[in-house]
This record gives C-alpha cells, sequence and structure tokens, in this order.
C-alpha cells in the first residue's frame, strides 16, 4: 500500500510483538496523529486478532486530558474487541500531575514498563506490580 | 532522574524487551536527539547486557545521509559491546530512496518488522536477511 506521506509523517506506527501490539508515543500527539492511531490500532486489533495492547508513554512528558481521552477510547476500543490495553512507562512526574489534575485514567491497566505489561498480558501473575521495588531493568 | 523536559522532548524511549533493545524512531531525528539516542543505547547495553538492538523506522519517511551515519554508528557501538543491531520496517519508498542515493547501510542487519526482526536476534534462521552478511564496516 504506498500512499503519499506528508514532509513529517504524523502517523504512530503499530507494531507487532507475538499477540500483542505496541505503540510507543513519543512528545506530543496531534489530533489528526491521535485520530489516526485510533483507526490504526483498532483494524489492526481486528486484522491480527491481537490480544493485547500495550502503549509505552516513557517518551511523553505531558500527559493531559486529552491524551488521558485518547487512550482511554483506545482501550475501550480494544476492550470491544477482545484485547486488553496496557499504559506503560509512565514517568513519576507524569503520574503526580495526572493525579493533582484529577486525571487517573480509570479503566487503564499501567505497567512499569513494557516488558513488565507484555508479562501482565500474558498473564504472568506478579508481572505489573507498580510498587514493586527499584528493580534495575535487566 | 528529573530534568527539566522542553516542551517538545528531544528524547527517543529506548524499551527492554527481554535480551533486546527496541527503539521506534519517528518523523525527524533531530542532531541532539541522534547523540542523545547513541548515548542512551550504548548506556543501556552496557548496563543490561543486552544481546540485540532492534530499531524500527517504520514511521520514517526520510532516511538521510545523517540518519543513515547515525543507524551505522549505533550498530557499531553496540556491535563492540557484543550486542547485534537489526532495522526493522523500512518502508518500501524509503528503501528505493536510499538506493537511488548510494546509502545501501551496510553493516545493519534488516528485518520486515520487529518480530522478525526479534526472531533474526533469537536465531532462527528464517527470520530475517542481513542487507550485507559479508561487509563489515571498517
Amino acid at each position: 500500500m504506498t500512499v503519499p506521506w506528508p514532509s513529517r509523517p504524523a502517523q504512530v506506527p503499530v507494531l507487532a510483538l507475538g499477540d500483542v501490539l505496541l505503540v510507543t508515543l513519543q512528545g506530543e500527539l496531534l489530533d489528526t496523529a491521535a485520530e489516526q492511531l485510533q483507526q490504526d490500532i483498532a483494524q489492526r486489533v481486528a486484522r491480527s486478532g491481537a490480544t493485547g495492547v500495550v502503549i509505552d508513554i516513557s517518551g511523553v512528558d505531558i500527559v493531559d486530558s486529552f491524551l488521558g481521552r485518547v487512550l482511554a477510547e483506545i482501550a475501550a476500543n480494544a476492550r470491544l474487541m477482545a484485547a486488553r490495553t496496557v499504559l506503560a512507562g509512565m514517568r513519576p512526574a507524569v503520574a503526580m500531575t495526572l493525579v493533582e489534575l484529577g486525571l487517573t485514567l480509570p479503566g487503564l491497566a499501567t505497567a512499569l514498563d513494557v516488558e513488565r505489561a507484555l508479562e501482565l498480558l500474558s498473564g504472568h501473575p506478579l508481572a505489573a506490580v507498580p510498587s514493586d521495588p527499584g528493580k534495575e531493568d535487566t
């Protein structure tokens, strides 16, 4: 499928890792990119039968109400198609800001990093406990 | 580590997946971000003992000589620390442009997507074809 790309693409790639789709958000997510991403994930889940979606936001420094809504909608869409969504890699500062703003992202499972998110989705019981004392990334 | 982030962060996250580090490049990579990324990957390989680095460029529409050099340097660094680098997800249009420009990225193994790159690094024989198996960039 060849589509003409703008000089600076708005698209966020959706990677497949086995039964899980991985999305790495970086910097700011613009409106058009967010909409495209929601469509992409929904289509990829439908097409591939993915059972999980991991959204890594370790490269995101600001989660506002817009992004919070986008994430919630992605998770809701995925769930309607039998896939679970896990939000991975939130920075401490982002978490604190979210709580201050009252945006606690209900309905979104979280994991400290992508590896733990994948373990969570694969059913490991101890996979994603946020309070897990600081383990160095292996 | 809490550092003040500019409104649009230059940092590209480096994700750990088992023994492999995964980097998803999106849009344009600026000079500062490229330098930071090289340092990050080198440090992460050293710290974690990762045996492979997968760089996904499915979200990249332009690979120029600068990015080509950055990728080659990342691969060279990683190899010196006993990790293999695989470039994943290159778009057909990008590949064609690179060949036209004579930038064939010697020394960089390639795979069609991240999943195949991971298989390549885990030693599956049919996973992917290194772009130039014998040729080292020395």
